[in-house]
């Protein structure tokens, strides 16, 4: 291949652009690198951030710098209609209905990915769009500081399917077809190498993983561990883990979370207790998403973290009494919040 | 027996003082009642209650009529000193260390009464006076509307043991005598019957108990599964019961306390399900004791709560993973309104 090819994809890439849905802090963090890196981007979010993005840029503000980058910025999901990425970054609670609102805009060779917490709205956000969409398992910890001002506090990396762009991945209905029709070039979709690449241009990891469901669920014990006692507490990690009796609570909650997993034939990478460990040791002044939703007024996303595992395990027989009531108090107290 | 002698027998309990350890809500009612009834009744509490009973008496609001009781008042410990029957009112927190200063003021012959929450008061109030203490489950909605007013909602009988001021029970150094010495009258204190005829005259029912410990128990478990969620959630009895998933989390509460008193061979009277049903139907409007204590930042009696049943709990091995996380959650809200 002469260097003059090399250029050419470079460019092709280049141009290729990529659409945010949900521009908060995850969105955001990830849009904002991708644009630094020269990554056409749109990042899609509410009003006031758009306002600010459309102005300023995006500031992004990490350890190493803090930059204004320039973005496409729209508060209308009409706006992801160029798109080639696409990153779904919105709430659990707002996939179905950011999803129908989504479907008339995606390219042909659109390519989803959520980057949700919860373990099930990649099949969700597919079943709504009628087309595939890849989990991609998020490790990061970010926040808004204002309008279109995003900081960075740790880590950064993505896990993601290795199989997105196979065929029996990018078109569910030719997975039944034992002589699948080749599929046209230019609707083929991004492949989890391309993914790879893109994001390592902007210096993102990416891991490709046969395993995504099982990171995703590992995520959600620590999630279902710590999010609704952080919240009911508001209380950040670090000193919520050493208050009497929440240490071997957060352990009992990922116990029950863990028997749920076992009967769903979710195999857990990696080492659970030691990740329930590392989460205060990490990240003691962190108070969880749960805890700041409540504290905005906000609806959470507790029924798809620890309300998951309770319709789960009523569908399974299996008791959770720990996160029955950890996702009841929360949602009590949310209700009071937003009254 | 004469009507002279009659008199004289109603003369000589009418000139028995009742003292009342920890004048609050339930302190004062049942202070109140027999003070309105004629009883020398010496109320002991905190000095802005006691100010005010000394310049205007106890107030004393039922739905039947209110009242300004004239009554003794003291914020010392040293006006039991006369009292021949001591109820014992006061925090499950603060038992030892009243018992503690209560003992040089005991007269030889008074009997104690525990008319507090949890299960273990008379005996650890007993360990410190060194005599025998009975307990009594006590059946009132009552609170205290401002200083020396205490206001009735509802109910107000108690169950006392059968045997009190039996040998076994009045002295228990006797009890591994076979023979024991006859106990002098001016030492032997009240008895089962004398102390319901004394609350008979004030209006008060008494019932006589083979099982108090098992009626104390029943309160617990509806302790156990209201107080503390009434607590985290700020939320009267109840609306707390209509929450997704609360009701669930109640009955889950209350079968972990049910496991540990059959461990303890406690036999609950009555039907523990329609009881915990009856809270919420008949006090709809009320927030737990300890939610109380929270919105004032008072410490709770959780620890003698949902704290007694884990420490029972993991003595005897069993697993009552909903307790421990309803102690902790509220123990650790008490440690965030205390700051």
């Amino acid at each position: 291949m002469s260097a003059g090819a090399r250029d050419a994809g470079a460019d092709a890439r280049t141009a290729m652009r990529v659409a945010v849905v949900g521009a908060g802090a995850v969105g955001c963090y990830y849009g904002g690198m991708l644009a630094r890196a020269g990554v056409p981007v749109t990042l899609i979010g509410r009003p006031s951030h758009v306002e600010a993005m459309r102005r300023d840029g995006l500031r992004l503000t990490t350890a190493a710098f803090d930059e204004h980058i320039r973005v496409e910025a729209s508060s209308e999901l009409a706006a992801a209609a160029g798109a080639m990425l696409v990153l779904v970054c919105v709430k659990s609670t707002d996939t179905e209905s950011t999803g129908i609102e989504l479907v008339p805009h995606l390219a042909p060779g659109a390519r989803v990915l959520s980057l949700q917490n919860g373990v099930d709205n990649a099949p969700r956000l597919a079943a709504v769009l009628g087309r595939p969409v890849a989990p991609a398992v998020v490790y990061v910890a970010t926040e808004m500081a204002g309008p279109g001002h995003v900081r960075h506090l740790g880590r950064g990396e993505l896990v993601i399917p290795s199989d997105v762009g196979a065929p029996s991945s990018t078109d569910l209905a030719q997975a039944v077809d034992t002589t699948p029709a080749p599929v046209p070039l230019e609707e083929a979709g991004l492949a989890s190498a391309d993914i790879v690449a893109l994001f390592a241009r902007a210096g993102v990891p990416v891991e490709l993983s046969g395993n995504v469901l099982g990171a995703l669920w590992g995520k959600l014990l620590l999630n279902c561990g710590y999010n609704a006692i952080s919240a009911i507490t508001d209380t950040p990690y670090g000193r919520m883990m050493t208050l009497p009796g929440i240490a071997q609570t957060v352990h009992d909650a990922v116990a029950e979370c863990l028997a749920v997993a076992a009967a769903l034939k979710v195999t857990i990478p990696g080492d659970v207790w030691a990740a329930v460990e590392r989460i205060a040791a990490t990240m003691p002044g962190q108070v969880s998403s749960t805890c700041q939703d409540l504290r905005r007024g906000k609806p959470s996303e507790i029924d798809h973290l620890n309300g998951h595992i309770v319709r789960q395990a009523e569908r399974l027989g299996i008791a959770v009494p720990l996160n029955r009531a950890l996702h009841a108090l929360v949602k009590a107290l949310e209700a009071k919040t937003a009254a």
